[in-house]
């Protein structure tokens, strides 16, 4: 929808419009991260462990990760226990490397930016624009 | 703080504690990215274009960002005009670049699991863990 105009240098230049919130919160990202690399799926506890969340703060996730039909979650019942599985789903990967093409650009610029002299000093006496 | 065991299949292998919340989120992400390849500052009007943000969006984050010291912000008034001119800290740099350390470890995982077969059906015949 954005208009991408050229001549202002560039436009949204830097707006990085693909870093989807759904998939960015770092919460959700190191969730879809973990499920990107166990194409099995996990269980609530593996993922607990593997990013650091409390069951809350896992659920809540995972809540909106579902909604959003990125990932599906099942609960197996045996022996009264209830085991959770969750898996990316086929959507959940498509839109997860969407997201990280943009990524991948965020830091060819960040580090172009960091190749950049950080002070102005330097080019102050050649008399910039 | 956290207690990283190696035992339960990595520790908090994917929690990237380094993606500082306040570098991340993504208006922020997209403002700090802009300064860093531009070391001698940008004015509101170019970080409002290049970010696709609106005056009270990028008015919020840069309090933020100056706040945690990570921009400065300097206010030149002349002709009864006031010009607002945005320069990426040194701490700021710092801590940019530490943060796309994390983001590139994120990629790396991320492609490996995209390598993955994403279909469970193959691999059961096989009879996994």
């Amino acid at each position: 929808m954005k208009n991408r105009k050229g001549p202002l240098r560039g436009g949204p230049r830097f707006a990085y419009d693909g870093l989807n919130r759904v998939i960015h919160e770092r919460a959700r990202l190191s969730l879809l991260t973990s499920l990107m690399t166990h194409s099995k799926g996990l269980t609530f506890a593996e993922l607990k462990a593997f990013c650091a969340l409390t069951d809350g703060n896992l659920n809540r996730h995972l809540q909106v990760l579902e909604e959003a039909r990125l990932v599906t979650v099942t609960k197996n019942h045996s022996g009264g226990r209830t085991q959770t599985r969750c898996r990316i789903s086929a959507a959940g990967r498509k839109r997860y490397l969407e997201y990280l093409a943009v990524l991948e650009q965020v830091i060819v610029d960040g580090a172009a930016g960091a190749k950049q002299d950080p002070r102005p000093s330097m080019s102050r006496g050649s008399a910039p624009a």
